[in-house]
């Protein structure tokens, strides 16, 4: 099949580059003496999930236990949860699960950790946690150094939990409006996560897994503060127009795009596609003050994507911008993770040949 | 089954309050003399389309051929796709659309009517076309007046397309900063269709249908225009924060909430809910400048979900927010229509019981 052949609006991905981000993130894992547990988030295809397990993953990172439920059905075994787990029916989930994966979970606070002490306990069973550490995102989290110790010594004698290691999430860095400043964030992650597990050392009490991550942090990070054990990205499998915008990848790294059809001229400025929030998104960059320009990056053309309706993206012409009805453009998404959280189907690319259609198991997946 | 056996985060219905939302809008049709075509986008789900049409609605309206497919799967007989179709994948589903229910679409260019015509005419069959007129909102159709007659000079011979009327949407309401400006926004709306419809009358084509709709056009709406013959709002059904603060519903007679769970607080301002951007959408009012406050509105408190991350919403706290972990909080939604497409669930309460589940089975339907 080619690609005119598919209906549009609809998702591809360039196998070619997908390939290579795929190894370049894991060789960097490995020139640095760290593992790679990849986000899942991104792609949320347990087909992809494999493939980063076959380059060397060490396992996959999710953000909810049905993300996770997904990836084990489809056969992975090694999980952590990225996220706290704190309510009762999914304390329930989590158990099932931790019977048939390797599973692991974050905690920042006494309350959850006691919720999960009680639930694995109460079945003869442990599972490991990871601290999490807030540095900078002000999100969820435990403040480094003396607070993230205070909250290991109130928990780290509960039953049924078992304290494997402390990780963070810089996701702050989207914020960042020049590559010096993903840098900088990259360097205070790693420091930061470094003299915290220092600190853990100190009362005995080691970490196992010193985890960072965040796309931009990792593609500039050159092994960044010397105790860390695992890197975390998502988004590098694809990367995405807030990437370039950053700085941290060129356009033609990126490997998922959206396909969509001019269905309207309206006047001579003008152009509206059938691809709207719908497809892309309302993302201007997660935590960002300004660096893109428009709702996505059309390719091959200066168009700027200024309005997205549910169903229709307008498209703003420059002169010498000849776009008629029925032709077809490829939009470079500014957030590639929430493109696939929207759609069912993507499919594989070889130069114009559709090789592959994957279906997005682990969308939509919120509990 | 109670709401307080549910796992979070989850979208829940009032069907209370939607009854009355239902019941309101089709009795305001009913007084006015005008047919209430619902716009399914809001709810996605063809059990409560069904219910549109037995309070009295004469058909549905959807944006996309795959909305009105799960529709038609469903038994819903008389569609409007209020959207131009140019592409010969999506005219050849058309076709077969055609074959089991009541179709109407909608044209704004030459070359989508010409396709149209060739495609239905080479089958012996005739499709209803109503042309787009573009009221202010600078997305599609043609403008009101002598582009409107143009358009339909140029198409109204072509075989396998027959004319049946003129149809607009004044999106641009939602960029209005008092319920004033929505009001003179809904007059507008119906004034330059009544006097468009003038014309084509003075031609001898009085177009059979002049359709005109938004929600909040038409919760303001009195009548205004008096050539209007069907009105076709979509997220009446539910209402949201986006139309509470338009000053069009009030926060009672919002039929659909999102429970989420705290799952952590960080700092004496801060708290974390387990519902993000993948939930609630980043929408800030379709074409707004700004009258909302926040990624959605806490009921019951005074703190402002000030940012979204894909699945966590940080809530800051004001002085007497008392949240703790575990904690359940209801969020109304900026935009309902969105929140709906990102879910594959929603539950239906009569009080603080579950009385009934709801596939959202046209949500991702966008080709």
């Amino acid at each position: 099949m080619k690609i005119s052949d598919l209906d549009t609006p609809v998702v591809l991905i360039d196998l070619d580059r997908m390939e290579r981000n795929l190894t370049r993130m894991q060789r960097k894992a490995e020139r640095f003496g760290v593992v790679l547990r990849p986000h899942i988030k991104t792609h949320k295809i347990p087909e992809l999930a494999k493939r980063q397990l076959e380059k060397g993953a060490v396992g996959i990172t999710a953000s909810k236990i049905s993300e996770a439920q997904v990836m084990a059905d489809a056969g992975i075994r090694e999980i952590f949860i990225a996220n706290q787990i704190v309510s009762p029916q999914k304390v329930g989930r989590l158990v099932e699960l931790a019977g048939r994966v390797r599973l692991s979970v974050g905690v920042d606070s006494t309350e959850g950790a006691r919720l999960l002490s009680e639930a694995f306990s109460s079945v003869g069973r442990t599972i490991d946690y990871l601290i999490e550490i807030d540095t900078g995102l002000n999100r969820c989290g435990v403040p480094p150094g003396e607070p993230a110790l205070a909250l290991f010594r109130e928990i780290h004698r509960l039953p049924g939990i078992r304290f494997r290691g402390i990780f963070t999430h810089a996701g702050q860095v989207y914020g960042a409006l020049s590559l010096e400043e993903v840098r900088e964030v990259s360097r205070q992650e790693s420091r930061v996560m470094t003299e915290t597990a220092r600190l853990f050392a100190d009362l005995d009490a080691t970490p196992g897994v010193v985890s960072v991550g965040s796309t931009p942090t990792m593609w500039v990070w050159e092994g960044f503060g010397e105790g860390i054990t695992e890197i975390r990205p998502g988004n590098y499998i694809f990367n995405d127009a807030t990437q370039v915008a950053l700085g941290v990848a060129g356009v033609e790294d990126c490997a998922l795009t959206v396909m969509a059809t001019v269905i309207s001229c309206p006047g001579p400025h003008r152009a509206v596609i059938d691809a709207g929030s719908k497809v892309l998104g309302l993302d201007r960059g997660a935590h960002g003050k300004g660096l893109l320009k428009g709702f996505g990056r059309l390719l091959g053309g200066n168009a700027i994507l200024e309005r997205l309706s549910e169903e229709h993206g307008i498209l703003r012409l420059s002169p010498g911008d000849d776009l008629r009805i029925g032709d077809r453009v490829r939009i470079l998404p500014n957030h590639a993770c929430t493109v696939m959280n929207l759609m069912d189907r993507a499919y594989g690319l070889m130069g114009e040949e559709v090789v592959e259609e994957f279906t997005i198991a682990a969308r939509g997946k919120v509990q």
